[in-house]
C-alpha cells in the first residue's frame, strides 16, 4: 500500500481526492498495489464532507509522517508551497503538483532536490490542464531536436476570443459574460494579460531544451487590446485570431513569445475553441504533433495530477529523470524574432501610401469598410524592423502577428 | 552503452538507423548513455549504404550475441516477426516494434514473456506513427475509466476522403491518384477495406481494458462504396464522411467497429485531413483527449520506435508493466450497437413514405437533387433494428452511421 496525501483542498485537490475514490480500483490494478489517502491538509475546515475523516490543518503532520511517500501540492501561489514541496522532497517524498507558478519559478531546483533523494517531482498538471504533454515531451518526443511549440494554453482567452468571433462581440462583453459563467476570475489579469499562458510556454520550452527560461524574460501580450474590428479583418482576410505561447529554435538560441496571431484554416489549432486548449509540437523527426483537451476544469486536472501519483507510486525510490537545468537558455532577443504583421492604420490607403511604402515596402491595403482607417499585411520582417517601420508611419491603430 | 539491432532495414528501419544517427547528442543526452547500433538485419545488401558496415543476413547473428540488449522490429509481417521476436525476448533482450499485425494477434503472449524475463516489448509506432498514442494510453490517462476511443487510424483513406470530399472525385479516380503519389499501395486492400484500422482499433482497445480484442472480431467496413453522392449528401447536411476506428464501453462490455462516419464541424476529428490520423479518447474524469500527427512516413513512424528504443535503455532488467491479457474482452454483439443511420433509397418520398415510416419511424427526407433518389437520417437506433428496416423498405442504396 501506498499512502498519499494533498495539499489544498481546493478545486484540483478535491478532484485528486474523488478520482483516487472513484476510480479506487481501476487505479489500484494498473498501479499493481493499492494508493491510499492518509492526510488532506487544509486551513479550512468541511463539516460534513468525508474527508474530514482525514484532514489535517497543521502540514508538519505529514512531513513528519514517513508513512507518507507521495503529496500532491494542489495549493496554488509560490508560498508556502514552494517550503512545503522543498520540506517533502528533502524526506524523500515524491512530489505531484499542478501548480504553474511553482514550477516555472522553481523547477529545476525542485527536480534537482528530488533528484538527490532519488524521489520525484513531477508537474503534468501544470500545463495544458488534463491535456498530457509534459510526459510526452519529456518521453515519446524524446528522440526529436524540438524545432517549435505553439499553444493554445489558456482556456479563458480562447472562450474570449471564440465568443467574439462567433458573436461579433467586443472584449468586454465577453469577459463579463465569461466571469458569470466562471470561465474567468473577477480579476482576470493574469489570463487576459497572457501570464499564465506565459509560465506555461516557460515550463515547456524549458522542458523542450534543457534549460532554464525564465518567464519574466518572455515578450507577453494579452488580449485586452483585441477589438472588434481586429476580429472582422481577420475574417476578411480568411482567418481567426487565437493567442498562442510559442517558442521556436533558431540556431543555437531560442525565441519565444505570448501573443495574440492571425491563423488559418490551414493551421493545426485553427479549430481549437471555445476553453479547450491544444499544443503543436514540431519535432524534427515526427514533424508536427498536436495534443488537445481541456486545458483546466476540476477532473481534468485532477486527472493529470493522478497520472503522475501513479507515475510516482510505479517509481519508488527510483527517479524518472527530467532534463531541466538551472543554466538559462540562450533566447533571441524579442527584436530580432520575425513575424508577418498584420497592421491597421488610420486614414485611406491614397493618403497613407507613400510613407506606409516607405517604410514597409509594397502592400496590399484590406478595406474593412470603416471608412476612417484601412489594413494591411506585411511580408516577414523582424519585431525591430516593424517597430521602426510603425514609429515612421505613424497612425498606427493595431497590429497582430500574422500566422498564414 | 546500450547495444541496439534492428530487424528489417525497409521504410521504418532504415528511419530508426538515420534516427539514431542524426539526433546522437540529443539522444544520449536524454537517456544519459550512449545507444550504439550494433547490427542491421535484412536479406538484402545495401552497397554504398553507411549500414553495410553493420549489415547481416543471419538472424542468429544478433540473436546470439549476449551484447544487443534491445532489438528493433521493423521486418513487418507476422513470420519470421513473430518467431524473431520472441527469441529475443526469451533471451533477455527487449523488443521495440512497429508491426500492428504482430502486436494485434500476438500482444498478450509477447507481452507476458517479456515480463517474465524482466525485459520489455514495446510498441507505440504500431498505431498512429508518430503520433504518441500508446505511451499517454498507458501512464498519462491511467487514471480514467476510457469510455470512448475514436480514431482516424489511417492515412491513405483519410486522404481518399479527403480529396473526394474537397475535389468531388469519385473514389476510383482518387485511389489512383493516391497511388500514383505513393499514399496507397499497388493493393489497396489494406487499407481501403478498414483492416489495417482494424487492427489499430484492436490494440488500442486491448490497451484500454486490459484484456484482447481479436481484430476479426471486430466489425470493419472500408470506404470502397462511398461514392460522390454520398459525399455530396454529406455536405447537404453539414457534414463530412470520416473513416473511424472506434469502441465505447458499454456496461461491462465494449462495442467496437471499423466503418464510415458522417461528422459534423463540432466533432474533435472534423478538421483532420489528408494523410494525418488523429485519436480521440474519452476518459471518465478527464474528458476528451485528442492526439494528432503523422499517422505514417518514415521518420515519424521511426522517432516512435525510438522513443521505445530509449525508454528501454531506462529500464534495463525493470518490466514497464503492460495491462493486457490474453483474456478475451466481451464485446457488444454487433447487432446491439446503437448508431444514427443516414440512409438513400431510391425512387421519390412520396412513393416510398408509407414504407419508411414503417420500418424507421417518421424522418425527414433530404433531397440530393438527383431526380431518382433521396435521403434521411434515422433516430439513433440498434444496428439489428437498422437492417431489419432495410430489409423492410428494400430499395436502401447505401447507408453511413451518422455522428452529428
Amino acid at each position: 500500500m501506498i499512502k498519499v496525501s494533498v495539499l489544498g483542498y481546493g478545486t484540483v485537490g478535491s478532484g485528486v481526492v474523488e478520482i483516487l475514490r472513484e476510480n479506487h480500483d481501476i487505479i489500484q490494478k494498473r498501479v499493481g498495489e493499492e494508493l491510499q489517502l492518509k492526510y488532506v491538509l487544509d486551513l479550512r475546515d468541511f463539516p460534513g464532507d468525508p474527508v474530514e475523516q482525514v484532514l489535517v490543518h497543521d502540514f508538519q503532520i505529514i512531513a513528519d509522517d514517513p508513512e507518507v511517500q507521495i503529496v500532491v501540492e494542489t495549493m496554488g501561489g509560490l508560498h508556502p508551497a514552494y517550503e512545503f514541496v522543498k520540506t517533502c522532497l528533502e524526506r524523500g517524498k515524491s512530489v505531484c503538483t499542478s501548480n504553474k507558478a511553482l514550477v516555472a519559478a522553481y523547477g529545476p531546483e525542485l527536480l534537482e532536490l528530488a533528484k538527490s533523494r532519488n524521489a520525484n517531482f513531477l508537474f503534468e498538471a501544470s500545463v495544458g490542464g488534463g491535456i498530457p504533454i509534459i510526459r510526452p515531451l519529456k518521453t515519446s518526443l524524446a528522440p526529436d531536436e524540438i524545432q517549435e511549440i505553439s499553444g493554445i494554453l489558456n482556456g479563458t482567452t480562447n472562450y474570449i476570443l471564440t465568443k467574439m468571433t462567433e458573436e461579433g462581440l467586443d472584449f468586454d462583453t465577453v469577459l463579463k459574460d465569461a466571469q458569470e459563467k466562471g470561465y474567468a476570475e473577477k480579476d482576470p489579469t493574469a489570463d487576459v494579460e497572457g501570464y499564465d499562458a506565459c509560465r506555461k510556454i516557460a515550463i515547456l520550452t524549458s522542458l523542450a531544451y534543457g534549460k532554464q527560461l525564465d518567464f519574466e524574460d518572455i515578450y507577453t501580450e494579452g488580449i485586452t487590446k483585441i477589438t472588434k474590428r481586429d476580429i472582422a479583418y481577420g475574417k476578411k482576410l480568411g482567418g481567426k485570431i487565437k493567442i498562442f505561447g510559442s517558442s521556436r529554435k533558431i540556431g543555437d538560441k531560442v525565441s519565444a513569445m505570448v501573443a495574440p496571431a492571425l491563423i488559418d484554416a490551414q493551421h493545426p489549432l485553427y479549430s481549437v475553441d471555445g476553453v479547450f486548449n491544444a499544443i503543436l509540437v514540431k519535432g524534427n523527426m515526427v514533424g508536427d504533433v498536436m495534443f488537445y483537451g481541456q486545458g483546466a476544469g476540476k477532473l481534468a486536472t485532477a486527472s493529470a495530477v493522478v497520472s503522475d501519483v501513479m507515475d510516482c507510486s510505479k517509481h519508488v525510490n527510483v527517479n524518472i529523470n527530467t532534463l531541466w537545468d538551472a543554466e538559462k537558455l540562450d533566447l533571441v532577443p524579442m527584436e530580432d524574432a520575425r513575424s508577418k504583421f498584420f497592421v491597421r492604420v488610420s486614414g485611406a490607403p491614397e493618403e497613407n501610401r507613400e510613407k506606409v511604402t516607405a517604410a514597409f515596402g509594397s502592400v496590399q491595403p484590406v478595406d474593412g469598410g470603416y471608412g476612417d482607417e484601412y489594413a494591411f499585411v506585411t511580408e516577414e520582417i523582424t519585431e525591430g524592423a516593424y517597430e521602426k517601420a510603425a514609429r515612421e508611419v505613424g497612425n498606427v491603430i493595431n497590429k497582430i502577428r500574422v500566422q498564414m
